[in-house]
């Protein structure tokens, strides 16, 4: 498995595991109704990068990362990962969000920030527990679940760089 | 003083309070050195709403109202506030926010919520505290201030129907 920047004719493969997710309406605050043009512009246009994972030609998942913010909030990035349903349970999300956060720190940010961890989502919350992000707030029933309504999401942070802000200059 | 919506017109009006706000660093994570077009755009176009206080003529200050996340996260709104330097004091900021609550109740929002409320910006802690609002998550070094350097920013958020989810139906 190669971790490569997402070109147009990878995300073309990835649009089914994209659609099924998005559809599913379990864990991302996208339209579910997002046709491809537009999911394109959202997952590989606006981001900062776009990475996939890819196998003999096969993409496994994606994550994009941005600024979580504009201006003065520009120093914590955001990322969002998908995983093919076939590739599951391979720790090809653990892969790329390790891959992201190398990205996120060459690139200058002091800290990653997932906004709308969506509280039933078990497995996605352990993941980023065991590498390293806290829970910094709840929102309450802040996703509306395809199976369960309206749903707590949380908040999750991790800095980058020990302690977030010392590489802004200020310490020795 | 009245609320209505703003036009372009009241745009042009307000204009120095929008670039004097983003300019001072402490309140707003816009790109300080936003042009006039792009400013018109992010606080007037892409937003769902748009308002302002107008008094003889003048723009005493202006909210804007959105879906602070898209399809399963789209019941929940985000604002931003801005009131003119020489205006303020008055209250204008809590009759906008009091405003946007009505408005954002009438177009189906369950909550609203505020994703980086700078945590030197004491006086709108408490006006939004005032109001209703609870402190539900804190980014650490959120935000680069211009004087103070990194700061801690607070998620505050406040369930506009009850408990939130209650408009859903699943309640009687």
């Amino acid at each position: 498995m190669q971790i490569a920047k997402m070109t147009e004719a990878d995300f073309r493969r990835f649009w089914p595991t994209f659609k099924s997710v998005v559809a599913a309406r379990e864990t991302y605050a996208f339209d579910p109704g997002l046709g491809y043009a537009d999911a394109y512009t959202l997952w590989c246009e606006l981001p900062q990068f776009t990475y996939c994972a890819k196998e003999n030609g096969e993409v496994l998942g994606s994550y994009y990362l941005k600024p979580n913010a504009a201006g003065p909030g520009a120093h914590i990035c955001n990322c969002g990962y998908m995983v093919a349903p076939q590739a599951r349970g391979r720790g090809i999300a653990r892969a790329l969000c390790l891959h992201s956060q190398e990205l996120a720190i060459e690139a200058g940010y002091l800290a990653m920030q997932f906004n709308a961890v969506v509280s039933t989502n078990e497995g996605a919350i352990r993941l980023w527990q065991s590498l390293g992000f806290d829970t910094i707030g709840r929102v309450p029933k802040g996703y509306d679940h395809a199976r369960f309504g309206l749903v707590d999401t949380y908040i999750m942070y991790k800095a980058l760089r020990g302690e977030a802000g010392n590489a802004s200059g200020s310490d020795p």
